[in-house]
């Protein structure tokens, strides 16, 4: 029997479809062909980018030449512009504002074969550290209310270039997404003067059926209305508002479970296309009793199609319980 | 400069990237290869279908035998099952139910190398004359609050058959999406007591940026906030909660102007793969004078990213007016 569940914290549904259940082998695709031509972002080609905004490099070593091992510049080709005024505006019933914000792109290795997955702990741990950095430093416009990071890894999730990269937009609004989760937690949390993340975190840690794998300060879990299969959320363990006051000892933790949980994924599902995001407080929040910053992962395996664009609702044929089972089972 | 625009109806705001406008041509894909094998929605093979709930077929002609034109059968591998209660439930601080709901195929044509939009007038006709009908069966069923009927065309935007279907769920629940815009449409009728999509189709009628086209009864328009390059929603002009009320002759322009916008996406677009989908009023609303039913149709040209996935903002690389002015000049 199929099962419709609920996500406690926006309130969205999702349909597990058992009568389609799907072993991760029935995922397996086809590998893509590489994306062929210059690499802006490999070493030796720093010119080819808008000049840096951060790198983590030798000692020594100039802006925009090699030497870095960790390296964050604007993307080339911005989504949203960082000049100018909002100029918020009505026009007739409709509203709208100037597409002002941030746009950059962090190069988490200077080597085009490597993916973040395969990096090192300590490189990978540098990446983490420039979200944090990056973060704290755009915080300071007061234009910004919001920061997303994510990462698109493979074309079929979305990525224009093969080198790895993730990315960084800051808004000047809080999006929709993040103000949903913002707002259910709020009710929760007026319910029950509880966070409703921590109240996860414990369900989880009783019920062992869909914890992949943990560690002294983070926990990584397929959540019970995964909207995808294999999707996974890493959130720590105690109550923690922003991302970017992750501390230092945490930040390392942090790394070591998002590796382990990418290899994962890369050893269940033969490498497959995959998004991550970060979810943190929006900056304009007073007292966050009630919300929990965490890491979503999503392996892209399956197609977003009519039903979905119609009703905000997923079909996922593999049950949280059994997608958990696979990944607890590979062995990075 | 990008623009920020916000959805008047739910609020969700997307961005115009100016910078990275696209026309048409950046957007024609390689055709996608056929799906080889056996086809259990060509005539003939009906016997390999689930036995059909409605056809429009040749009198005299048996049921689940050649002769129809249009045919209706249950989906063979439905995400919903239709026996059985909803025995709701709720799992610690979690909530389900069983996965209760109808599934159904819409077979648009017996040839399986025809596509929706090159169907004669009076089989596309028939085709929204059975949606209309099993949305009339099915209401009748208490279990369900609300349907969605959809298309997916090409592999790329969901489909698993090459012949060309629709498909029809029926949901024990009112999906996010639609109470989203139910809420949206309520506030701002609160306000100003008066139907928001009525609202929108006098603005764009005053304003003549976004019309593609229009017939005695229906407008089509790329909405203000389009999610998607070339996304277009076709409209009862007058006031009009549900689709399955629509009269014989209405639903006779509105195949005519659905015809054409699926014609004129076709030509401009090099055959895309598209969804549509029908919002329309759920069933135990009430006196409803604030929504107002419409069909989206979505060319599926860019891919669903990171950044969507974490905040539901959508980044489209060609503003409605653009795309309003090639869907005007393409001539089916």
């Amino acid at each position: 029997m199929p099962e419709l569940r609920k996500d406690p914290i926006i309130g969205r549904w999702i349909i597990i479809a058992t009568d389609r259940a799907k072993r991760p082998s029935d995922f397996i695709s086809k590998p893509e062909e590489p994306i062929i031509g210059f690499c802006p972002f490999c070493k030796g080609n720093e010119g080819k980018t808008p000049p840096e905004v951060l790198a983590y490099r030798k000692q020594g070593t100039l802006p925009d030449t090699p030497g870095w091992s960790v390296r964050v510049v604007p993307n080339k080709f911005p989504a949203l512009q960082i000049e100018g005024g909002l100029n918020k505006q009505g026009v007739g019933l409709y509203d709208r504002m100037n597409g002002v914000g941030a746009h950059e792109v962090i190069i988490e290795t200077p080597d085009h074969n490597l993916s973040l997955a395969d990096l090192p702990l300590e490189i990978f741990f540098q990446v983490l550290q420039a979200y944090k950095d990056r973060i704290i430093d755009l915080k300071k416009d007061h234009r910004f209310h919001y920061i997303l990071i994510f990462k698109n890894n493979g074309q079929a999730a979305g990525a224009s270039l093969d080198h790895s990269h993730s990315q960084l937009i800051a808004l000047p609004i809080v999006p929709k997404r993040v103000s949903e989760e913002i707002r259910g937690a709020k009710t929760y949390f007026l319910y029950r003067d509880r966070c409703i993340f921590c109240d996860i975190i414990q369900q989880e840690i009783e019920t062992m059926l869909r914890i992949v794998t943990e560690n002294k300060d983070f926990i990584a879990v397929c959540p019970f209305a995964s909207r995808f299969p294999f999707e996974t959320w890493v959130l720590p363990k105690k109550h923690n508002v922003y991302f970017e006051d992750t501390p230092f000892s945490q930040l390392q933790s942090l790394g070591e479970i998002l590796k382990d949980i990418l290899q994962r994924i890369s050893l269940t599902l033969n490498d497959p296309p995959y998004n991550f995001l970060i979810h943190t407080t929006p900056f304009y929040e007073k007292d966050v009793s009630y919300y929990h910053w965490h890491i979503e992962v999503i392996p892209k395996l399956t197609k977003v199609a009519g039903f979905e664009w119609g009703t905000g609702f997923y079909i996922n044929p593999t049950p949280p319980e059994d997608a958990c089972k696979f990944l607890r089972e590979a062995k990075p």
